[in-house]
């Protein structure tokens, strides 16, 4: 029951005790904080209803420009710092395994396979770079059969799924070897500018606020038994490190792409003609038993 | 500058700082607290990253099942009490004026202009129900040449938007006459559910709630120098004027719909064949002068 003529308190209370019938305590819980908080937010702010309604503009449109490859309301969540305080909620994990980072709007499901060495530029414009490392548990033993999934952008700051392409570039998967070994060539990744051209955009723009984030690869990383591992690795020197738009950085992440003159012969006995990158970078993943937050 | 290893409350407090350079002091208010409220509810709930994806497509959903005639946003902001609380905070006005309610899913820019005492049913099924009163000013004065816009359901639950129908029904404007006067004929209003086929619904379904709200009639009334009234006139006797899905209900917003027999003449002079109903209600405006916030 909801009553009639309810209003400040006695409103809210009533919204919460409005999910008293749920048989699901979890949902109870969160809808009910979500109410309280919700309603905190507007009566300290006296939300006016021409800000109510510009709000529900503001979301509906936030929904209505993501598509299956562009997911707007990630992106407001990293602009709003929820993905990174949900990455450190979610993650309580011991010091040895790689932090998380956020997890950004331009994962696409079903990625090409590649070989361990193989390449995942796929024709992206970029000065070549060969990504390389291995994939260890905590304990430093190896884990074979991981699967890595990897995805960036171009020089010119672009995903694939932003641009018109038939294929897909700079994104792909593969599985490490019996030494948990994985390479593979990409390009090296630039800092780039997150869409602005929707509704998070404008909110940046009205907030003051600059669109850049510091260049970096995505890494999603699954193995049995182990808590699945999501984050970047930053490159060291980048001028935005320092004010990631989506407050991603972590300093253990920042690895170093070192720069080889044209001609220079690569580690898998590539010879380039222009200068190219490398970087390696070991990714550490937590047993799922390490990562069950404690009891009490 | 938002650093880097950014975790808890300096993760906040950087977010936070992130809007100080937008010109808008009001935007820099109402993100900084839009922004805390977020993160205490993440933290509070501890939430996880299967419930932040879990949040992420339920509201690209709601954004995507809106449209020009739906606004499922809106119905969230209902059935969670926002609208109603920011109707409370953005509404204060003299005891003497109508009191205001949520505005809802349903209003159309646009609708038929009727002359008084006028049809807006347009073939609506439902019982004929002639609907009347007059637009005041808090001071008994009736105000001339007030515009009443109104929308409602029909007999069996539904608004005209969510039926696939060439022409608008149970929807229309009029303009009051130099006593202030408006009616026009419409049908007898029915309890009926919100929309429950999207994800509003699944909410409702999830939190063990009722989709139902108690039968009403919309107002929305402008006039020159009057603070605009958004509000509803329910139906008494409804049951469910106690557990309104969206929280609306105000008593002095409750009218007694009469029922008069088969053949008996209406006021102006129309002869139904059918029992019909009427309702009458005084639609009180407050002059902007006194919907202002106090200082101080």
């Amino acid at each position: 029951m909801s009553g009639t003529n309810l209003a400040g308190d006695e409103l809210t209370s009533a919204v919460v005790a409005s999910f008293d019938g749920s048989p699901d305590p979890r949902l109870r819980e969160v809808l009910g904080a979500l109410v309280r908080h919700l309603h905190a937010f507007a009566r300290e702010v006296d939300l006016t209803e021409e800000e109510y309604f510009a709000g529900i503009d503001f979301l509906t449109r936030t929904g209505q420009i993501s598509t299956g490859t562009r997911q707007e309301f990630v992106l407001l969540a990293d602009v709003l710092g929820l993905s990174m305080l949900t990455v450190g909620l979610g993650n309580p994990k011991p010091p040895a395994a790689t932090a998380s980072t956020v997890f950004g709007p331009f994962f696409v499901e079903g990625s090409p396979a590649v070989e361990l060495g193989g390449d995942v530029a796929n024709g992206a414009p970029g000065q070549p770079c060969l990504v390389s490392g291995r994939v260890l548990a905590t304990s430093g033993e190896p884990i074979a059969g991981a699967l890595v999934e990897t995805w960036q952008s171009d020089e010119d700051g672009f995903y694939d799924v932003q641009k018109d392409l038939a294929e897909p570039q700079n994104r792909g998967h593969l599985t490490t070897d019996a030494e948990g070994n994985y390479s593979f060539w990409a390009v090296r990744p630039v800092a780039y500018p997150i869409p602005a051209d929707g509704p998070v955009g404008e909110l940046l723009r009205a907030g003051g606020r600059g669109p850049m984030r510091p260049a970096h690869i995505h890494f999603m990383v699954t193995a049995p038994g182990y808590a699945r591992l999501i984050t970047h690795v930053f490159a060291a020197g980048d001028e935005h490190l320092g004010d990631d738009a989506v407050f991603g950085v972590k300093d253990s992440l920042v690895a170093e792409f070192t720069e080889h003159p044209a001609g220079s012969a690569a580690p898998d006995g590539r010879e380039l003609d222009r200068p190219w990158f490398s970087v390696e970078y070991d990714l550490v993943l937590a047993p799922v038993e390490e990562t069950r937050p404690q009891q009490g």
